[in-house]
């Protein structure tokens, strides 16, 4: 039986790729230490900064805005509905009932009030629907941000998260996205900052942390994320990690130390203001614009 | 039933990464225009060279040579027998009736005549055998075609191999590596000329020309090879591929073309010639003659 390295009480938890074996309340500590580190390393936010986490109900949102609050920051929480069906329900529920437990504040937001709901705008698109999910999500986490006056926005994206996009870019070498990924996106040109203060913690870190913290989170995978290429990719790494733990870790941050610098000269993405809602786009109209407009022209044919 | 898209006869392989179906003699072409063109469009070698191909005896290495030789180029073989048990000794079989079919000279050198064999050498060391094996095939490979002058060794190394290790210097992104990936390396330095003319083909391709051809190849792999990390790129490279043919070229040509560029500015290894045989090394006696000294001492004590 493994040993808590702290307190030598029996360990609940064994990181091989930190060499690190824990019992439940080292491993919290040390989970919230890591986000705390990882804030300051990355300089995410100061005391200045309003914060709002974009919380959709699963583990690593809820994680990641519950241990934010344990280390004492004050960050309001952003669920966006996305209107499919009791997955949506329940994650909105879940949500409420968890920002209530931690006494902050939750805005709520309804893609079907705003827009449509995804299975509406799936059947419109011929794109997967994670790929408009993704957008519809960037477009109103920063624009209701920049509405309620906070000046950045966290993600609950995780190092599991990270590596599949990683892993996506790379093998088609992607260099303008690549030089894009960072657990940093600055404000700017529209912008709020965005930030992932998970961006160095697995998958399985982050869901033992929410076991361990009681917090009641929605444990099924969206019904459209089955056959995602995100998702092969995640088991593909997984694989890797089983033989050689510590792959993931490696292969994110050598990335962000040593191969990005090399990429960021390189992009130059030219951002306008969208003709009709004003956020930015590298077009005339937005996607969220345009997404409308088709919407509009189904209803009048 | 797919039809050969050359001739309309049933196509024996479907490539869909190519999009192409195609007869069994007009694979065989196909496969031996894109051998020619690998060589001619990065200028692996020119009419002036003498040129020598390692061929350990299976698919990759004698269907290589069987190109060139259809193609016309003249090229001898070298096989160096490793002296691991039946498995060294029917790769040098097949070699050797292999170089008599297709009239073409072949030198046979022996491991266990000019340093040990595999299974001793292996017992000597920490590393993994696959280590040691290459280490010695380089040498003896560079060593054999200087005495023997040859300009040129070229070897059956195909886009699968080339996949696992690119994958595997990405996944810690060893960008000195990295800088050296690449079909040509330049003769210089005690070095004589390196180039895979299969890089772009793909080991199921490389397979199905050998059987396809009547190449009697060994089909075991080495019972070294077991566990080796490589093995896991492969399989992973290939659950990828399954789903989205068209990655494994995709991820090695675009480094190619537009990554590798990037970093070889930043190569500056300084070679000098071992104190004790001539051969190039980074230090001051080269790793094959201290494995010498390592297994003399053995037999000393």
């Amino acid at each position: 039986m493994k040993k808590c390295v702290k307190c030598s009480q029996k360990a609940v938890v064994h990181l091989p790729h930190h060499r690190l074996a824990l019992c439940k309340e080292h491993y919290v500590e040390w989970f919230e230490n890591r986000v705390e580190k990882t804030i300051r390393s990355f300089r995410m936010f100061s005391e200045e900064d309003r914060v709002l986490v974009a919380v959709s109900g699963g583990k690593d949102s809820l994680g990641v805005w519950h241990a934010l609050w344990k280390l004492g920051y004050i960050a309001d929480g952003l669920h966006i509905n996305l209107g499919i069906g009791d997955y949506s329900e329940l994650s909105e529920r879940k949500t409420r009932a968890f920002a209530e437990r931690i006494g902050r504040e939750l805005h709520v937001i309804s893609l079907r009030e705003h827009i449509a709901d995804i299975p509406t705008l799936k059947d419109l698109q011929d794109r997967p629907a994670c790929s408009v999910c993704g957008t519809l999500k960037r477009y109103y986490m920063n624009h209701t941000a920049k509405k309620l006056g906070y000046s950045v926005v966290i993600t609950g994206h995780n190092l599991d998260d990270e590596c599949a996009v990683l892993m996506g870019n790379v093998l088609s070498w992607n260099l303008d996205y690549m030089a894009r990924q960072y657990p940093v996106l600055e404000e700017g040109k529209g912008f709020v900052r965005k930030v992932k203060p998970l961006c160095l913690i697995t998958e399985k870190e982050s869901a033992l942390y929410a076991f361990l913290s009681n917090i009641d989170f929605v444990e099924d995978e969206c019904p459209y994320a089955l056959g995602a290429s995100s998702i092969d990719y995640k088991l593909v790494m997984a694989s890797i990690e089983e033989k050689s733990p510590g792959t993931k870790l490696r292969f994110y941050s050598e990335f962000i130390r040593k191969v990005r610098p090399m990429l960021v000269a390189k992009q130059d993405v030219k951002l306008n203001a969208c003709r009709v809602c004003g956020e930015p786009t590298t077009g005339d109209v937005c996607s969220v614009c345009r997404l409308k407009m088709k919407l509009q022209a189904q209803k009048v044919s």
